[in-house]
């Protein structure tokens, strides 16, 4: 359905409450006064069973007594009348229900009802929405207008959100308890989003991600207009990784997807509405530093050394400046104040609050950074000796405009958290925070959403035979994507055994090729040393296992190789998906992995290895020559397109890859298709 | 020196303020109003060279001109007046001073000189200080009497702390801003405060631990008498680490010793100051938690599955309850109602408010957790629905009388900040937040402190030979420790080799013994499976580096092995230090270590091997028998007390230490004593 069908819960020309009552202890009560509060701009209809009145207005009977077809229906009444007021809206006309009431009894024949019927709902068991732009108030509670847009799963965690962007001095655009999503998913409801000028800032919370491929497009489209969306959601649905039948499956969480879907789609995630409200209002007033490179300043050397450590933390970058910017900043500060970063004034504030600024503009145009971040006692000057506020304030507006000039934020951490110059500081667009840890954090996830801002998932396609299942249909598979793997042969017999032993370079390895968990059956030995050696193990094995489709392959002996797994499925929400990371007996246990949505190109497979811890063992550990990370790259995006193009793959894992200065070799490999895993 | 000798800086008789002045630019100016305030409990001086009255005060022209000799004589002169006005009044038998001017030169004379007249001083380039027991404000700004003590290296974070405690309600009994710790030094600031009532709670900033172990005492006997202390520090001293010469040293950060000598005195360590501030205003009403168990109660399903996401971060367990104790829950709650952990009310709260108590009082007695959590709406009521509020602050006494007969804590994260009921659940010993994630960081602050309640360390008084340098005389000194090591022969010679050759189980290995770094000077050979090979080893080694102490080994060749490290040192700042980590060839990369002060008894041995993250390849990684833990702690213990009882030893290392089902191992040791690292 196109987002304009969803005009009617952004500003309907008439509403009416079903179920409005007098009695503040009822949600009735609220609805109608909020709905009332709209009623300059359209017809508000009242209807309760057995008041004339209500709140002092007209109360009407039920929807066919009224004297129009109300665009929108908000159902406040108890759940075993629901249906039936339905049932009497639509044969009225009615094509929008808004659901607050929660515990609907069959709610899917009421939701077939409505969508045969051509109409739409919210909820049910929603706690609402409002819209500032259109004085629409269907929701209990009081909101300013802002330009926050929350839409939330969890009608109490949306009123948390907005209360704690009030706190903040933050209004709301727009908020929508999507509640049970019978109908209008969340999706849609982001979608709606894209020309809704006064929404700027998306708060989205979700338990699931039922529409998820849908959601990551919606976003990526608003993000690229301009709109910022920071999601929100709990490690609930962790419960549908353990579907994941495979060894990387098994490694990745809930979590990491959600993680690369948000980067996919230019948002960030963050833990907690404190986090989420934080996130927001920086960003409804300052840029995203263009990297994690930032200079910290305070005017305390402890204050200083906290904000180093704590950057660190959060993954910022203080780097040392250069010896030419050091010499500036020293040509403004006093001796013995420290240059190289974090920057101590050592008392030159007090001495002259002009310095303040000087900093900021010297390390906004040295290109050596991408923000500034300065923690102490400015801020509260002006309120601790008023003779001297109007000094810091026009301190503060300097400040401002070296950084509109520069494009790049100045985030403060104040002692103040009240101050004028606070105000001031916010007013200006420079993010000022109580906490050292605040700022460093919203910085932090404004530098997240620089690096991530967004892409395009290619479609690949691929004309590929779907793979069969088996070792050796898989080795064919890799050949296709053009993976390197060993040399080897198939052996179904004693003859086909004793042709690979001359035909193949030792030691061998022999694999019982058809098992999905060959290691575990004892189905593959390795060191095989001879054509008695291979005789031996193939007569064991054939002996333990039975006949099927054994595979002799030469044994990598490659010197300085690490071990790697690339992996990849088809997760249930955000479709195709792509992990790769350390591999080897030890892989569960430090749990060292990337995840991207597939496919990925070279760049992102290169920047998916550059996030694991174990890259230093790839680019050459003590003193070993470096592997050839490029070849690794290109197969995760081989590896990425295959399970992109070809859906009937659930799941594709190589494991290990065998990486060496020479190149990558696939040393094992299992490929599920959706026929194998139903049979 | 006694901390009875610091009495004048908490009660003096007589205070004079040098420097006094009427310029409010002039610390001078609140340096006089700050002693003045004290004036009806002691003889407050002030001294000016030029004016006849300060503040409207006499003001005497020096020390000299004073009608009596002050018990503290407080410097707020220009740097190049100091060195004078301190000799005039030692000679006046003044003995104590409190320096406030910085940059005084020739810093080093002046203590000096103090000290030799038997006089203490507290800075210079102090912030001053502030006793709330005695009237006593010798410190710019406004302090309110409270349980904080904060004793701070950095005179601004100190303002910072005692901003932040002011702001969240929170008073000061004692405020010392040590500077340059020209002589009183921190510990003897921390020592002073216990026998002194008022402060409960003590926050300590430091940058340097120069006396570390005194520190780690005093602090510890403050925790045993009830005082909890709270560090903040910084990196910067990760400098005083790069001095280690050994791979553990480099493997440790000084912060991992910090938080070594943090457990060790019962202490915590905190990260900002914010989380400082919160974790002492929790401390002032509330218990800490005997274990990480805690049970999540919320009114929406969305702020419980974020409050169990958040618990997990700051290490909280969540355990899902036993089906007696979800039966009870569900017997209070309306069907559908979440009862494992974390507990739904699914609007239990709304149709009635004491369902809130009703589930902390059976949480509380189930035995299932040491603390709970409410998280969501709780707080809010009463301010959102006046005519409720009365029930709701009788439902809040309710849960603190089951809190109070419980002796475990109930943290509250209400989605108001500022309601009566948020103030009643503070004075009711319910520490209550406006956002999940401090709630819960600080309760896992809260059970850091029951898990570590300090310790007191033993003094090992081992008779030991002291070890020579070099591989030999290193297994002989595992030896005295009862440390096994592989069978072995020293060989300096063909003929000795050939005899070990004889003796030993094959495979052997040799080892370069004299050298540091062996392996680094390929001075080890390993897999030697015959005699020929052995000798070839040795001629070929011998070749290369000379004549030495060789040493041939058998090889350990059992399975299922796993390679740890052990190595203790002498810290600069802490005393003897012993850790335990991951060995093999990536040790660096997944710096998987645990560090404590030594010695360790074997059941701390024991936690630091549990705090691990290799722990499951000790316990028997992927269906292979666990491997012997309490060997390998009775290894930690032994050379946590070679290097407690040897202060000589300067750096201690085993490893690799092969752990295995059958024993432990140790493979390879360096011992460095302070001989040989001067030599």
């Amino acid at each position: 359905m196109p987002a304009s069908s969803l005009k009617a819960f952004r500003d309907p020309s008439s509403v009416a409450v079903v179920g409005a009552s007098d009695d503040q202890a009822k949600w009735g009560y609220w609805l109608a006064r909020g709905a009332l509060s709209g009623a300059h701009r359209r017809d508000v209809y009242l209807v309760n069973g057995s008041a004339a009145t209500v709140q002092n207005e007209t109360a009407y009977s039920s929807i066919s007594a009224l004297p129009g077809v109300p665009e929108l229906v908000v159902l406040c009444v108890p759940p075993r009348f629901v249906t039936e007021v339905v049932r009497e809206a639509l044969a009225a006309g009615v094509k929008a229900f808004l659901g607050i009431t929660a515990g609907v009894l069959e709610e899917e024949a009421l939701g077939a009802m409505i969508r045969a019927a051509g109409a739409r709902i919210i909820g049910p068991n929603s706690l609402g929405l409002f819209d500032a732009s259109s004085s629409l108030q269907l929701a209990w509670g009081h909101f300013s207008p802002g330009p926050l847009a929350i839409i939330s799963q969890s009608g109490q965690l949306g009123s948390e959100l907005a209360i704690l962007a009030a706190r903040a001095g933050m209004g709301v655009s727009r908020f929508v308890s999507i509640g049970n999503q019978l109908d209008v998913n969340a999706a849609e409801l982001v979608a709606d989003l894209a020309d809704h000028e006064q929404s700027k800032i998306i708060a989205l919370y979700l338990e699931s991600f039922t529409s998820g491929v849908q959601l990551v497009e919606t976003i990526r489209d608003l993000s690229l207009a301009g709109k910022t969306t920071l999601v929100l959601t709990t490690g609930a649905s962790d419960a549908s990784q353990r579907l994941a039948q495979s060894h990387t499956g098994s490694l990745t969480s809930a979590l990491d997807t959600v993680d690369a879907a948000c980067r996919a789609a230019g948002a960030i995630r963050v833990a907690t509405p404190t986090e989420l409200v934080n996130a927001a209002r920086y960003l409804s007033v300052a840029a995203k530093p263009a990297s994690r490179r930032t200079a910290l300043i305070s005017d305390s050397g402890g204050q200083g050394g906290i904000a180093a450590d704590v950057a660190a933390v959060h993954g910022l970058d203080a780097p040392i400046f250069s010896e030419q910017l050091q010499r500036q900043l020293a040509e403004i500060l006093p001796a013995g104040a420290a240059v190289s970063n974090p920057i101590d004034l050592a008392g030159a504030g007090e001495a002259n609050l002009d310095v303040y600024a000087d900093l900021v503009e010297v390390l906004m145009s040295s290109g050596e950074v991408d923000s500034v971040v300065l923690s102490g006692y400015f801020g509260c000057y002006g309120s601790d000796t008023p003779a001297i506020e109007a000094r810091e304030l026009s301190v503060a507006d300097r400040m401002a405009d070296i950084v509109k000039a520069a494009g790049m934020p100045l985030v403060v951490h104040s002692m103040s958290s009240d101050s004028a110059v606070v105000a001031r500081l916010w007013a200006d667009g420079i993010p000022t925070y109580p906490g050292i840890e605040i700022a460093l954090r919203t910085l932090s996830l404004a530098a997240q959403l620089s690096a991530s801002p967004g892409r395009v998932l290619g479609s690949p396609e691929q004309k590929l035979a779907e793979p069969e299942s088996g070792y050796w249909q898989a080795r064919a598979f890799l050949a296709e994507l053009g993976i390197s793997a060993p040399e080897g042969r198939l052996a179904n017999n004693r003859a086909d055994v004793a042709r690979a032993s001359e035909e193949l370079r030792y030691p061998l390895v022999l694999k019982a090729g058809w098992l999905e968990h060959k290691s575990e059956h004892d189905g593959v030995k390795l060191g095989l040393g001879s054509a008695e050696q291979l005789m031996a193990a193939f007569e064991d094995m054939q002996a333990r296992l039975g006949d099927g489709e054994y595979v002799v392959e030469e044994q990598d002996i490659r010197q300085n190789t690490v071990e790697v797994l690339v992996g990849a499925r088809q997760d249930r929400d955000f479709g195709p998906v792509v992990t790769v990371g350390a591999g080897g007996t030890e892989t569960e246990l430090h749990k060292d992995i990337s995840v991207e949505l597939a496919p990925v190109d070279h760049a992102t497979a290169l920047e998916m290895i550059g996030r694991l811890k174990c890259l230093p063992l790839l680019q050459g550990w003590r003193g070993r020559p470096a592997t050839d990370i490029q070849a690794l790259a290109a197969m995760v995006v081989s590896i990425s397109e295959a399970v992109a193009a070809n859906q009937n793959i659930t799941e594709f894992e190589v494991n290990p890859i065998r990486v060496a200065p020479e190149g990558a070799l696939a040393v094992d490999a299992l490929v599920l298709t959706a026929a194998a895993v139903n049979a």
